[in-house]
Parts: C-alpha cells; sequence; structure tokens
C-alpha cells in the first residue's frame, strides 16, 4: 500500500482509513497532515485578502548544492530534499523564491500540520505582548493562571515557560503513549477515548503536572509549557489563540491562505503543534523575522524581542539538556531554537520534519514539510542541518 | 445567563461551556451553529473567489408588510423576523437584496448550520448526476450501494430514498435519544461518546436500519435516507460531497464565501443536515433555483430536474405523511418541500428555524437562519409560513 492510496472510496477500505487512531503513524500521517480539519475540531486564523502580498520569484540553482552529511558522505541538496518524504520545499533568498517544490499531494494552497513549529509562532505572540506591557516575562505565571497554583508551573515565572527551563516531570517520548506527552495527546483530542478515565481537554491536564528539579536551571523540552503559554497568551490578550494570530501576525504580515490550529473539547488551541499553515506562509513568517519583525515599514514582531530571542538565550542551560550535539553553542529561547553558530540561524522544529529556518547572515529562509516515518530522526535532523547550513554558505557574500 | 456570554473567558466558566453535550439545546445552541467547526470535523466547500458575484442591493420596506398568522391574529414581518432567535434574514426580489438582516452574533461572512435545508443541496447535486446519465432515480439503491442490501435499504430504489418514501423504521423524534435519529446523531459524531456501544460511524449505521411497510406508498421524513444519498453522490461520483457541491454549485454558482460540512470519524459527510453556509449563499442558492438552474446562461441544476421536482410530487404519499396541515397540497419531491399552492412555491426547511424559500410566482427568495429553542415548533413554523406568503403576494405584479 502506499499512502496515495488512503482514504480513497466511499468508505475507504478498512486498511486505508485515516483516524485519530493512526494519523500520526507512518504511512498514514501524510493524509493527515494534510487534513487536520476532517479529523479534529478547527479555529480558522484568518488572512486579510486586500493585504495578501505575492512573493516574488528569483529562482537559483539550490539542487546541486553539495555538502558533507551527518556522517561524512557527500549529498546534494536535490537528495536531502528528494527523500520521498518532503511534501513542500522553499527558499526565500532576500526575500524572493529561489526554489519552492511540492511533492506527494501537497498543493500551495493548502496547510500543512506543523507539529512543533506551532511553538514559535506562541512565542513571537508572546513577544507582542510583552511589548505593549500586557505581559511580563519575569512574572510568576500563577499570577495569570491561578488554575496552575499546586502544580510544576506554581513557582514558575513566564521565561522560564518561554524558554523550556520549568523544572517538571514529563516524558517528551512520542512512542510511549503513557508518557506524560502521550497523555496530552489523548488530553487535546488527538487520540481516540479508549477509556473515561484519560484526561478529557487540555487545561484541566496542565494542572496536574508534577514538579521535579529547580526551574531556570535545564533545557528541558516540554510541549505542555507551550500549551500553558498559549492559554496565557488567550487570557491575558482576552482573544482566541485564532483570533490574536490573525490580528498580530497573519492579516499584517499578508499572508496568502488562512491558517487553522485544532482544538481541544472545550475550545483550547493545541498551541504546541496544532497550527496548520501552507508553505508560502511558514516561509512568510521566516522571512518576517529575518526583516527584524517588519513588514514594508511595519513593526509586526518587536524587534528588541526579536534581539531578545537571539541574544538571550541560556547555553548554560542548554549544555544541560538534549540537543548539545548538533549545536554546541545553542539555546532555546523564546520558542525558537537558536545556533549560535557564525550566520545567527535560528529555527522552530516539528516532528516528522517540519522546520522554519532563518539565516540572517545569508539572507536566507527555508521551510520544509514533510512527512518522516519517525517522529524524530536523528540521522536526517542531522543531515538537513549541514544541508540547510550549506544553502546558507553558498548565498553568503 | 444570556447567550451572549457562551464561551467567553480561557476556558469559559463550567456553565457557559458549549460543548457536543448540549450544542443542539436552548441556549447554546446559537453559538454552536455558528461555530460549527470549532465542534467537529469538517470539510471546506471552496469557492472560486474569481468568480464570486456581489448580490445588487434594491432596498424595499417589508418590515411594515402585514399579515394573519396562524392563530389568526395580526402580525408583520418585523414581528415575525424580531422575535429574538432569527441570526439572519434577507430577500431577494428579482434576485436584488430587498431586505438582509443580521442578528446576535451572526455575521455576513459567518457560515451557519442548515440543519435539513443541508438535503435540497444534496437533491440538487443528485439531479446534476442523473442528468448526466451517472445517475438513475428509477434503480435500485443496492445497486449502487452493495453495503446496505439485507437492511430496509435493500429493495428501495433511489426515487424513494430522494422523496422519502422508503418503507424503513425510524423515529425522527429530536427530544428521544434512543428514536433511530437520537443514534444517527451519535454515529455522526454529534454527541459525545457516552458507552462504546454506540455506533461510531455514519455508514455503518445505515446498514442495520430495519425495514417497515412498503416502499412509496407514504411519506416519511428520515434524515438516514439523505445521509444515503450522500453516500450515492459520493461513490458515483468519485468525489467527496465538499469537493462535489464546491464543484458543481458553488464555485459556478459564484458563492462569495467557503461553506463547509460535518463529517462522522470515517470522513462521511453529514449530507442530511451538517452544511454550514453564509445567509446570503443560502440566498443565491435559492435564486439560482428559481432561475431554473442557472446563473448568467450557464446551466447549473438541470432545467428538467428542477421541472421534476416542481411538479411530479406525490400528493397521494405526501397526504398519508405528517405535514398535510400546512400544505394540503403539497408533496416532497428530491429533497425539497413542494408546497402545490398557486405561487409554486417550494423550500428547504431546517429544525430550529433554518428556511432557504423560494416563490417562483413573486420573483422572491427568502432566506432565514435561526436558532429557535425548539427544534420543530409548530406554530412559529405555521407563522413563518404565513408570513413568507404574504412577502410574495406583496411583490406579484
Amino acid at each position: 500500500m502506499t499512502d496515495g492510496q488512503l482514504m480513497r472510496g466511499f468508505p475507504p477500505k478498512p486498511g486505508e482509513q485515516v483516524t485519530l487512531e493512526n494519523f500520526e503513524n507512518f504511512p498514514y500521517l501524510r493524509w493527515g497532515f494534510l487534513n487536520m480539519r476532517r479529523l479534529l475540531p478547527t479555529a480558522n486564523v484568518s488572512r486579510e485578502p486586500s493585504n495578501a502580498c505575492a512573493l516574488e520569484h528569483a529562482p537559483r540553482d539550490l539542487d546541486s548544492i553539495r555538502f558533507e552529511s551527518s556522517d561524512g558522505s557527500a549529498m546534494t541538496v536535490a537528495q536531502l530534499v528528494e527523500d520521498g518524504y518532503t511534501d513542500g520545499f522553499i527558499v526565500l533568498i532576500d526575500g524572493r523564491i529561489a526554489i519552492e517544490q511540492y511533492f506527494n499531494d501537497l498543493r500551495p494552497d493548502q496547510p500543512h500540520l506543523l507539529q512543533s513549529v506551532t511553538k514559535s509562532f506562541a512565542g513571537s505572540l508572546a513577544g507582542i505582548l510583552v511589548e505593549r506591557g500586557v505581559l511580563d516575562p519575569d512574572a510568576p505565571v500563577v499570577d495569570i493562571i491561578p488554575e496552575i497554583a499546586g502544580s510544576a508551573y506554581g513557582d514558575a515565572t513566564l521565561r522560564h515557560v518561554l524558554d523550556m527551563t520549568v523544572g517538571i516531570e514529563f516524558r517528551e517520548d512520542y512512542e510511549d503513549p503513557t508518557s506524560e506527552v502521550g497523555i496530552l495527546t489523548a488530553a487535546i483530542g488527538w487520540l481516540p477515548r479508549v477509556d473515561f478515565e484519560t484526561p478529557d481537554g487540555l487545561r484541566h491536564f496542565l494542572s496536574t503536572l508534577k514538579p521535579a528539579g529547580d526551574h531556570g536551571a535545564k533545557f528541558h523540552y516540554v510541549s505542555a509549557n507551550t500549551e500553558l503559554l498559549g492559554w496565557v497568551l488567550e487570557r491575558v490578550s482576552g482573544l482566541s489563540f485564532a483570533e490574536l494570530l490573525g490580528r498580530e501576525i497573519w492579516q499584517p504580515m499578508g499572508a496568502e491562505c488562512d491558517a487553522y490550529i485544532t482544538l481541544d473539547r472545550l475550545g483550547a488551541p493545541v498551541a504546541c503543534g496544532g497550527l496548520c499553515v501552507t508553505l508560502r506562509d511558514l516561509a512568510r513568517f521566516g522571512q518576517l523575522h529575518l526583516q527584524g519583525g517588519a513588514v514594508d515599514g511595519r513593526q509586526i514582531v518587536p524587534h528588541s524581542w526579536i534581539e531578545d530571542t537571539l541574544t538571550r538565550g541560556d547555553n548554560e542551560a542548554w549544555r544541560r539538556g538534549e540537543f548539545v550535539k548538533q549545536w554546541p553553542k545553542g539555546s532555546y529561547r523564546n520558542q525558537w531554537w537558536i545556533s549560535g553558530d557564525d550566520h545567527g540561524v535560528y529555527a522552530g522544529f516539528g516532528i516528522h520534519g517540519q522546520v522554519v529556518y532563518v539565516d540572517p547572515a545569508a539572507g536566507v529562509v527555508i521551510a520544509k514539510q514533510s512527512t518522516h516515518p519517525l517522529a524524530w530522526d536523528e540521522k536526517r535532523f542531522s543531515d538537513l542541518l549541514c544541508g540547510f547550513r550549506a544553502i546558507g554558505r553558498e548565498f553568503t557574500s
């Protein structure tokens, strides 16, 4: 069976159905990531049609760029991209489309699940509210969400949440349904109900999480933190995540298509990974950051917040965490991954191969939407960083 | 509590949450009908932006039109409409907007649940496929859907399904969750799962329905029939209901906004009642029929099918059914309600006050979206027919 046969026919054959049971598993995930709306409740993120700006094209040969892959073998960008699991790949150089490729069933106007790249959207929304004085990163998060008193978050600050340094008992193990991220997955509705004990609804679940260790000491990647951030954003703005994102980023940045985010059964947004956007709009979001947060002279994400994101990450905390190998000088700040490399690269990453990648020194933005069979595939991920670095170097004068 | 307080705050207060448990009940239904997408999986019905046509305005005074209500008392159109439960009301005269009113939280660009007005869309799609020779109304439906062999539908024709004359054990009692329509409601996902015995998925449920009486003898309004029709449409066209509706009606008719339809957990469309459209697009659908199925010289719904719908209904079968009182000369044909009156009025109706109403003699189309507290309120419904008739008479030269 190829995934092209999935969900064909009315009804699809039993072995070819994509449901909440299997949509994150290979080979079902491609249909799933392209059709989240058909599986789950969602909220629309509206573009402003009169403000949608087309991206200019300036084609470049990227396919033949060669680089040394993570195991030392030679590889080209074409080989990196054409691995059968890339759904969309776009590179902007100085804001213009150097290459734009769609594979499998992805279309230019079709939203694709971003998984944890969603987190970077939540981080930049937080920056907008911080700039306005609505949010204070150093304030205890319980001041905003009293419901989480007594949980791991009871004495954490928003800064700990933003930078993933909350001391919390949380296993982010995508293969283990009994891990905390597995229970989170059920709580947000991304798994069918199999019993009536599983938490039904995201927010109640957050308040049950237990502390472990000190806050601020160590980078510990915890999706629940971003769910709490999504809650904070809604509580202080008085707007749903979808409305806030539409008003503050999607409309002013000139998104071409509506986006959407999945909701739990009480309307809570899946801020850790439920946003679905088109490839070009994902690239626009990267370009917005490359441009210091402004589009056509209008400041959208505060420049000072992007500066903070790029310069104030804690490499000490990072080095006590799990992703040191790829980016030894790295950090995690404001829901973005900061490389610490000589190009000042930073990125949003999501499982199964979702990426928005910004190389400020090269003026390059790369967006990739994928459906890799494994949630986390270290070899693929390391190769991707090698290839993207090579693209940046190729276009640095 | 007013319904304006519902789903405010993050999360909304327990008594102010709208969920699958309560979204069809007063006062929760208004938020529900305007936000079906936030509650359930959905499929988009795409408009063609380059073909979206604006409706012209030609305002007329309709508010002061007086008529005798069903209990003999005097009433005005304004009183009929401004009852607190109307969300949207629009009247087209000769294709131009004579009045267009929004109440409560409905906006011109916001889809509102149509409930059973959805059925008339399914009927007109059937006509398009019949005209092309893809569907034969007189063929046994089991030839198309072998899965329903052995059920009530095992020896029915598509004609019986289209005209609601299937001999079937089916109680369409919206207040009784143990009635067949109650079980259907659970099967389509419009109720939360409370046990694991309830059929999970629409199509399996259809094949379990039992026969009762002869086919063709009596008008018996059964929502499951339209679910089966939706299945037939998808099976023979090879397209999902949403794609088919988009391609065959929504895009060519010049709809202004995308619509959407709710899906069961295997992607089956809720063809009996799950379509959500804007007020103006609902009026356009009526106008398309008033114009004999053509828009700007392009035939969309076959003229012969509309003729069949208006002239070949079975008043004998109708008189053995349940809705004789309002329209004694009426019939139900091709998923439309046919009045048999001297204006040739016909309509689509949905519970809680959804209407698309066509008065060919007057050149009038009326669309109304509502959230009446009761699913079926005979007094309101009868008054509405009196008022709409008065509007038609007012503008007949």
